[in-house]
């Protein structure tokens, strides 16, 4: 179904870069062509905006979809980005979940304790995709997902990885109930490398600059550290939270890869 | 010494946030007090910029240096990021260095093929940083370090690792020539946890969307390939560079470490 670009519509979806709007019409956006085809997948599209040209060559993908023709010029007054996709495609966000303490126990999970940027959410969203973890836990204060710089930092993985906002510290106790362990990283825990790693459990990755918050520090059990090379080096404080999640995460699938 | 903030240098400032600028005038900009503080001790200071609170703050660090007193008003104009930091600091590059061939092929290097993201050259630089590795080489395609915004996701680390601008292909055949291996990520490389790394030579990273060129990959002697978790999962087709370069030098130190 074609619907033509109103001054109203362009407006509301250039709206949904604001989390308040995204909050209230329960919808947000995903911009660009890997982007907006693995979210279709995943979440109820309620309307694409594109260029002609897009939509001749995507025609097979959207078969029913409403459809909304616009210029270069108008997607450019559309898009949240620095530069302008050939498409912007609306989604129904789907209804806030609660995470299943059960079943998160018996797997490797990541909880984010308030990470601040968009785009750090994004990429560590991505990650979790490519090593298998299938949620994430967030503390409500933690950068919201559907913000359209955490979307496109997906690069589509959203459609596969939930992102479940919700108190941290009542949720990591929880799961620590059923013996699961809770992993942290501080600059004062154990070498990563020379502890032997669970393959479940939760990996706990705090603030870009304040670190994890002592009351979710409270609930972690096994304290691990991440060396720089060599091990006495100075000069860095510390990692990006997405770099250090990457190293940590890897470092838990190889040793379960090494130990089946 | 301190001197008034004039329309003109207010204009030169924010000016430094386009690379053209930059090249012309060979001066960047570092913004945050943990950026300016760690950069200083680096590279040649022209002036600072800050706040009154921030100039009695630091005064024991900017001794001799010119200062330029702003408001929070002043310094939201100025800023190139989208949050005015209370110091903005402006240096003098460096003189374009040529890289050494005999001492790079005795230790690890990184390498980056026209990685594009401002942000993801910084966060690479802060992660070079942490793994003690000292030298950065990129194609002349690569972003600019001296953006603002890859200054900013350096976290101070540009006052210890250099990056060196550079013809890829040429400099990698040489340092390969001298006997050290040159890595590369590949989707079709070998497994990076059953290959034995050395602890030097070039590890190459490819541009966002299209990974290594053709060029720069017919110099690669180990191809090596990050395994999703589990090694068969399907979804996301690949990692964001920085995310990927931090798992695979993590690697390269983790084995090192092993066997020193």
């Amino acid at each position: 179904m074609k619907t033509p670009l109103t001054n109203a519509l362009r407006k509301e979806v250039h709206g949904l870069a604001q989390a308040k709007n995204r909050r209230e019409s329960r919808l947000f956006t995903a911009e660009g062509t890997k982007s907006v085809l693995d979210t279709l997948g995943a979440f109820q599209c309620v309307r694409i905006l594109a260029t002609h040209a897009w939509l001749e060559d995507n025609a097979a993908h959207i078969h029913g979809l409403e459809t909304v023709q616009c210029t270069r010029a108008d997607m450019e007054r559309i898009t949240a980005l620095s530069t302008a996709p050939d498409v912007i495609a609306v989604f129904r966000m789907p209804n806030a979940e609660q995470p299943n303490i059960q079943q998160l126990a018996q797997v490797l999970t990541i909880a984010l304790d308030r990470v601040q940027d968009p785009g750090n959410l994004g990429t560590i969203v991505r990650l979790a995709d490519w090593m298998g973890i299938d949620t994430i836990l967030a503390s409500h204060d933690t950068a919201d997902v559907y913000n359209p710089k955490t979307v496109q930092a997906t690069m589509g993985s959203l459609a596969r990885v939930r992102v479940v906002y919700c108190d941290l510290p009542t949720t990591l106790s929880s799961i620590a109930a059923l013996g699961a362990p809770v992993y942290g990283t501080f600059l004062d825990g154990k070498n990563i490398y020379g502890t032997q790693l669970q393959n479940r459990g939760v990996l706990v990755m705090g603030n870009e600059g304040r670190g994890i918050s002592a009351e979710v520090a409270a609930t972690v059990s096994h304290r691990l550290y991440i060396p720089p090379y060599p091990a006495n080096r100075q000069g860095a404080e510390s990692l990006n939270v997405a770099v250090a999640t990457a190293i940590a995460t890897a470092e838990f699938r190889r040793q379960a890869s090494l130990n089946p």
